[in-house]
């Protein structure tokens, strides 16, 4: 948890290789063949950086003590060694979703949509973090990180089926998805 | 709800008066004798600022659909002519605070605090808009914004007096409280 702001930056420059972006609804971002992270702070963008969105790994607004308890004694974390694939989400949740109270959103996303748990059912194969972008008025409200090894793709993959199936996904009105990957380390 | 960031600037200039600026808890602000509000992405500071503190008027974090019905039911706009009287309240909370989990954090803010109740006891006297500022990476994590009539006074230091009683108080480890007066409109 953190309130310094992480820059994800797609351009000519970085550690990950883009191997697909698509844009799933609304606008798309532009193409690029390389991609980094970095501290959001920096004053210099990464050399030919076409794009920047912002987030900031945060307090969680959803999990429950149980379920966080049931999440950290499974997860692994990022930058394993065998997780060459990344992918990041971006998505945005339509107005209709913000003016929803607290426990209306929460009921949608686990009682209804089992977001936590559908996460959990692919630990440790998927490590993930959520930044939050909604407060710093960026374009997307969420990026959401995701590390694999190549032979969990299918894992991840079913992972994102499950969740466009999801009655939470209604409210989603901009999603973009990222595939990268790295050379083993 | 917005996710355009406003900014308090505390300096020369702006349409409140300060009457009193205490530091409650930690490092304190400058002393300022005027006070405004502007939209934090405007490119020039007001004339003379000493300090500007940004936050979001964003998605509320606890509120239940219940407890937001009879808020709205009750409650006034900010603006009323009479409501010559303001308060800005910044507060940090600890690092414990934020990691705890979303179902600990609401039962200690509201079933043991009684934050929402309270607030609402001095509705429509007493209004109020949050502003939140954590993910911002500002010094403090929520501004909150009151206005009330003079003749209110009492209504609202009682409502302070009651939070700073709080369990949920426990948690707060830096506090500032600026009172403001203006001519009336």
């Amino acid at each position: 948890m953190s309130t310094i702001a992480t820059s994800f930056q797609g351009g000519e420059t970085g550690p990950w290789v883009v191997t697909s972006l698509e844009t799933l609804v609304d606008e798309p971002l532009a193409r690029v063949s390389r991609f980094s992270i970095s501290d959001a702070n920096q004053a210099i963008p990464a050399f030919g950086a076409q794009w920047a969105r912002r987030g900031v790994a945060s307090y969680s607004r959803y999990t429950h003590r149980m379920e966080r308890d049931g999440l950290q004694a499974v997860q692994e974390g990022l930058g394993r060694p065998a997780a060459t694939c990344a992918v990041l989400s971006p998505i945005r949740k339509s107005r209709e979703w913000w003016q929803l109270a607290q426990d209306e959103r929460r009921a949608i996303l686990e009682e209804e949509s089992a977001h936590i748990q559908s996460g959990m059912a692919v630990l440790p194969a998927v490590a993930r973090l959520l930044y939050q972008s909604h407060d710093l008025g960026e374009p997307f409200d969420f990026l959401t990180w995701f590390e694999f090894a190549p032979a969990d793709t299918d894992a991840f993959d079913a992972l994102l089926r499950a969740m466009h199936r999801t009655e939470e996904w209604r409210y989603v009105d901009r999603e973009a998805e990222l595939r990268l990957s790295r050379s083993p380390a």
